[in-house]
């Protein structure tokens, strides 16, 4: 599936009508159709109604929502109820629940709280998705399955720990194999019989919460088999479903950079990718952006269903900010600009009760439709109920790929050494954020395209590439050869799968690529950093830097300053083929990333637009048209030099585009170029 | 009871001989006679000695002490002894311990560590008690018992779970009320049977440990109903104590503003109220006199005992300054003022071991009376016994009237969004300190006066009231709409009893009497704020700031800057019957709380009086006169205009009151003024 | 044995060749024979590899890494390998690991893992130790015995509780005696049968994690035997070992300053003391020193083994710096200087997996010869060769001694009050630093030392001596009267050996000594000081002030400031028979230090040379001549009056000493004075 399966721009979010008497559905139904809404996300919480015992189901509830709402003409996405356990099979059986990483079994509470190997759980929740299957599949409103509800957190338990067994002796086949992948001779860590092995927590092999387990290989192959477990709990449930469903699409929300689950994996199980994004108050434009890019990233560029945004404040976070007016669209179309085909929130009505009855709604605790709310919702869906067809389907065109890939987060988390400054997330958004300032479009790619799939991007991004793949130097190396540039930085090239170093020397199998060898790495204290001679610009680093000797690379940027790695190179590039190489030895500030980005736009002639800091300009590509976004995120007027789309028509907009545009705070204009 | 029971002003303190040899405590009684000391109060922590064993009780030492003090004239607060389990008990029933937040049953060790719900426990408690008020109750210088000691903590144990479904059935009586009540639905929540109910703790409900469970109504339930199986033990053991002792008062020292227990619901339990005062060396004055106001609140107004205070340092808090000279006697004459009718301390002697040892005591290390504290303590003690008799019984006269409530306490700080900086004493405190700059009396109030008992005051406060339980609101309508003046603020009238929010737009009920709708709730990050202007003053709003709308209201402040809300109410005043609302938007920084009190001092003629910052009037009225207290709690000389009180008689103080009065470091004058 | 024991001055240090295929081993001994390497400490994590079960051992791999190094010509120093369980022996025997503070019995993983009171542990460790003095022992480059691994971490299991016991009766005779001592009769604690002593941890008397239990009497007992249980390991082991070898020394490697075990204690046991020296990128040079100080005084000045330093970077730090060039080789000279005569690294070659493969070694994962760390160990390694002979034996001529205790340490961190800042190694470190700055030597000697031994020691320094256990005091009395000059401080002269308050008034047992009663302890607010006036020196108090009565001493310093105890005694001397007893009453900054270790060097003629503040001179001593170490620790250049030298040889360095000697970054001279 390539395009997206819904026959129209789905505008609507969840709905728990079940937590209101019925009296005030008909009301929900009126405000909702008023605000141009289509769309309600149901059942998502509901397996303690649906299933009062073990025994007995009953339906009579979701019956008549699901009727009020077919009655109102809206579309359901169906949720199957299973991210949160009823009460009784807690009591009844107690496995169901999860160990901690503390070895705590939980007692009743909470969401998300099944274990994923318990049999028990394993059993029910896939009856219960199959008896919904059943009951629901047939109807034409249904549009979309949503599995379970944001997938996440490890269970500890004996049952997760006799699992893990079995799936390390499908992977490894023998102890000694096992043994020399997870370097057990360090501390004696050498096992004899597979019962010996424990999950990695803090009865075990846990050094902290955080970081840290004694043996990386076995906390990454944790990892692994978690995610695994958690997705074989899907892949029950929709084995379930199309029992009784061949065709409606599945899907479950996911939540964009989240570490614990291997998306790349769980996005081959789904038809189509759908996330919930909740940017705090203060997080970067680029950030809300990447991580579109990356949930769009993977399923190869399909549109992706924004499933949850919040209308205006959350509750959970310290400081829960209202958004400004006009921020709710801003956000919804860069959602769009960055390949959302639905607009989404949690949730349609507030809940008078639970933890999170402060997260603002589309209809308020004040209960009727004259709240700036519900205005802004109703303009946004005017909009969308206008132009909602042509914005679908589009296709982002990146020339940038950036590789995103969890056994790396992992792995350089993992790492012990040599700073607690280098974490993952915050080391690719530097990368993304430099792109994201020229407007150039990126895609976050997966670790093991080959070296054709590599080919479709000019630059192809690699920072703290620590753990390198079977097969994953090989397409970077022939990708390179011909022609490609890539670009990768300290920390990189350092592992093998099993998460221990590649011997000779760093960055390892990346080390003729880039020609050159990094022999030291100096971690640099919080708040301190080296100076880099950038060319011309002074610039900083700072976490870690590379000492480094060149074996074929050109020094493009050598540390400054009096200490002992003054004058080597900081960043370098070797010609390799026809391609380049770029290694960066050190976190750069700011102004060091853009002397990169720059350096590689020019060489690549990479398509990038001048705006003020707080604007982007997104295009999606349609078959005969393309879509160009100019969207304000900042709360100030901005003023963008527009004379390279003058006189194009605006698909959203005050007509044509003149050669300057003035975006109002949260502005934005859609501007429509015929191919 | 409303007059204090006591027969001379007690002045004495903690004191445990039975850690000493019996050699010392003659010189004990030298010195602490010396020092004008007349009261005692023992057996705190006795437990262990009194009961050597399951079937044994020893009372000798208890009986040379009370024997020792009976012959130095000494009035005996005599405690149960029940704060501590002795470790047989632990050994042979592990049930009496308690089960922690964690899910960890305790072994042995600490204090306050009983299960409250432990029958094994209540039983040997309350055995402990009667045994002790057959023994000495009789006697006639046994003043007072003092049950347990500084009640708190929670148990999560399986004999509370047990009983707090018991406690729930008895509250809802069927599972159906208890499911609506709690908002079940949400998360899946739904109980079919009570045993799946199980406390709220880290292995089930709770989320973390300072905020937040799933279901706040269930968290709420079960803070009230530790509270009042805490309670329970004092019931029992006052029970065992009236079957012996029919008349002697019974008391338990209390904390102040301490989170976990109702003190409104113990104080009905009590004959006298007491509490222990524990100021740290940058703890306002403010929030001393307010928890002071607070402990005289809980019965009404009626003078109270001061417990405990220390001489000069504590030792559990992490920087433990010595009072400085003559700090003392002005907190203690503070806490006269604000009506405490005893002077005691913790503790007489200073202990050579345990955790405590570094806490300062009358009596200290060097074992003599040479010290600066036995030289403060003298004087002191001169000065009380001469004066003692006229201090005792006076009655603040307040017409402000400040509303505190366990209930919304916990309502508050279970809310998840939208500022974790909205802490209830904190916000109490605003409101109380903003009051006392001005010297203006102010009673602590429980929610639930009825309109009647209201009209005692000029004003009625009541901030961030939350939840708002039946009866409350029509109590405060029928006040206003008869003249009374109300105040409240942002985060009011949201909750009903079960801490689901009132529908139809904040402050729910409120929303009529202060002709406003509150439409969002912005929070504000830390150390940001938002521009107020208050009449001519510019003031700042921070943590949360509301968007409101008038319904017949009159904005006195709005919103300054250039956000969404600017030139929108942030504070508003309604006329409602012949009174007024008011409602206040944001939290008000200290100008804007001004600007306020002042407006409200004005409209109201309340009394006020004007002193340096660190100085405070407070005035106890007794039938023929009144003591007006004049204290510098600070370290520097001050000068007060006292013209108003010129020519009149000082009960403490260098004759008759001049026009202007200098009151050194730490100094007082308390002037009588004949009615 | 008051000589080192070993032939060679040894250069070397851990080697884990059984992580590594056999072929490697040959490059490793070519680098490392290259390096001038001549040691390997082997065998330290290899249980699991030498037992594979609980009937079967294994030395096959051990004997080929033997050979592989006899063969090289390496000396070998050989661990013992019960540091780290096998997973095998946790599986069938789950006792063998701890329970941890929190009360949780661990399952297998980490190193450091076995409960000292497990018999089982017990017999197993022991019984390998054996089996490998039985087949090694004879060797004649096995040179040195280690066993286990930097001993560290308690246990709270059930074994453990029944072993205090066993303990406790052994101490105690009677719960009478264990009562009175404990002070068991705060807080009801007072105990009728043994079996209700329960370890102090979170479950019990543990008030937190760092600080506190409820009794400190207790807590420190705990601590004690937990420090006697673990040094019980290592004399069964040690036992073991001398079945079968009677002569090889035994070592097991220290930890400096750890607060775990009483170092004083263990070091009677061992052979030679060894330790690991792992100074941060910021760990002040007086602080190596005064470790390395620490760690000769264990055994009255016999030098020790460097056994662990890392030769660049460290992986487990938050920021893990490069050591920058020469610092390794100024590190390894500092240790030196201060009695170490060898120098070994962890770790040879750098591991591949595990949590430590971040550390640097000196084969790294570039896996050649042609690295910095290479370059520079070779440097070293070089040198060594040459002067190793002469470096060893050598003897620091201390004239002040420095009481270090860890029975001090506990009890000054049980302590509950004055002051959290009041930290037991940062104020041995204010007093070490002050003479360090001079360049004086100092030993760091144990309490019990007689006056006798005292009197080698023209100043003998007591920094919070809050313990005064029997003996001690009588022979600090006895050292003044007889001349010695004794120092001393707030927090001293408090607790008797139980932990008890010494009656009478602070200082205790120093009253007389000191002439002087401190009656108040005040403790200053972070960040705040009291004004000190010492001579003509404005210097700044913190943390605590005492405030003190003069009862023969003479003031040198006063407070200044206009608080109380302003213009009272802040530092006092006492004369006392022959000599003099200074009085320290408030934490001095280093200006104060300054000015009072002036006076002292002045006073006592006390050798000290001026260096800029990164440049340390120290001496060593032989029989026909000293070595003084001139070491800049620093990275700058910095030039040195060296008149007094002038002339004299260098053993390291460029020809006789001029006048003036410039020291490049980290640069150093060794110059050999004739006798």
């Amino acid at each position: 599936m390539t395009q997206t399966p819904f026959k129209q721009f789905l505008f609507g979010g969840d709905y728990n009508p079940e937590q209101w008497p019925k009296e005030i559905w008909a009301e929900d139904m009126q405000i909702l159709t008023d605000v141009h809404m289509n769309e309600a996300t149901i059942n998502v919480f509901s397996w303690a109604q649906l299933q009062p015992s073990e025994e007995t189901y009953d339906f009579s509830t979701l019956d008549a929502i699901v009727e009020t709402l077919t009655r109102a003409n809206f579309d359901i996405v169906l949720a199957t109820s299973t991210a949160a356990l009823p009460a009784w099979l807690v009591t009844r059986y107690p496995e169901v629940t999860r160990t901690d990483y503390e070895g705590r079994h939980a007692r009743f509470g909470g969401r998300h709280n099944a274990c994923p190997s318990s049999p028990i759980f394993r059993f029910y929740g896939a009856k219960l998705a199959g008896k919904l299957a059943e009951r629901y599949g047939h109807l034409k409103n249904v549009v979309c399955w949503h599995i379970s509800n944001e997938y996440g957190g490890y269970c500890y338990c004996d049952n997760c720990a006799a699992a893990f067994r079995v799936w390390l002796r499908q992977k490894y086949g023998t102890l000694d194999a096992l043994n020399n992948a997870w370097y057990t001779h360090f501390w004696s860590h050498t096992f004899y019989d597979w019962s010996e092995i424990v999950p990695p927590n803090a009865l075990s092999d846990g050094i902290n919460h955080d970081h840290n387990v004694v043996l990386s290989g076995m906390g990454i192959d944790w990892r692994r088999f978690q995610s695994e477990a958690l997705l074989q709990n899907l892949k029950d449930e929709k084995a379930a479903i199309r029992q009784y469903d061949p065709d409606t699409p599945i899907t479950t929300n996911m939540m964009g950079t989240f570490k614990d689950l291997d998306y790349f994996q769980w996005a081959k199980e789904l038809d189509i990718v759908s996330w919930d994004s909740y940017p705090a108050y203060n997080t970067p434009h680029s950030e809300v952006a990447m991580r579109h890019d990356l949930m769009r990233g993977l399923k190869g560029g399909q549109p992706f269903m924004l499933m949850e945004q919040t209308p205006s404040q959350q509750n959970w976070q310290a400081y829960n900010a209202t958004k400004r007016p006009g921020q709710m669209r801003a956000l919804s179309f860069q959602a769009i600009a960055h390949g959302a085909d639905t607009i989404q929130y949690f949730q349609l009505r507030q809940g008078r009760g639970g933890t999170e009855k402060f997260h603002s709604a589309v209809i308020s605790h004040a209960d009727h439709d004259e709240t700036r709310i519900i205005r802004e919702t109703r303009a946004l869906g005017s909009e969308l109920a206008k132009v909602g067809p042509q914005l679908m389907n589009g296709r982002i065109q990146a020339k940038v790929g950036l590789i995103f890939d969890w056994d790396n987060y992992w792995s350089l988390e993992y790492s012990s050494g040599p700073s607690v400054s280098l974490t993952y997330v915050d080391q690719i958004k530097r990368y993304y954020a430099a792109f994201y300032r020229q407007n150039t479009a990126v895609d976050l790619i997966p670790t093991n395209l080959s070296a054709d799939q590599l080919a479709r991007y000019d630059v192809v991004l690699a920072p703290v590439l620590i753990m390198v793949k079977p097969g994953v130097s090989d397409a970077i190396h022939q990708y390179v050869a011909n022609g490609g540039t890539f670009v990768t930085t300290y920390m990189s090239g350092i592992n093998d799968e099993h998460d221990n170093v590649i011997m000779g020397g760093y960055p390892g199998p990346f080390r003729d690529l880039c020609g050159l060898w990094a022999e030291e790495i100096d971690a640099l204290p919080l708040h301190t950093a080296v100076l880099v001679q950038f060319g011309d610009t002074e610039t900083g680093g700072s976490i870690v830097a590379n000492v480094s000797h060149l074996e074929g690379a050109e020094t493009i940027a050598a540390y400054g300053g009096a200490d002992y790695y003054a004058n080597t190179p900081a960043v370098t590039v070797n010609t390799y083929g026809t391609g380049q190489a770029y290694y960066v030895g050190a976190v750069l500030d700011t102004a060091g990333m853009d002397v990169l980005v720059d350096r590689l736009i020019q060489d690549k002639h990479l398509d990038h637009f001048t705006t003020p800091a707080d604007v982007e300009l997104t295009t999606r590509h349609y078959p005969d048209y393309a879509l160009h976004f100019l969207i304000n995120n900042g709360n100030q007027t901005e003023t963008v030099d527009t004379s390279r789309f003058a006189g194009m028509p605006t698909l959203i907009g005050d007509g044509p585009v003149q050669a300057t545009t003035e975006l109002a705070p949260y502005g934005l204009i859609v501007i429509q170029e015929t191919k």
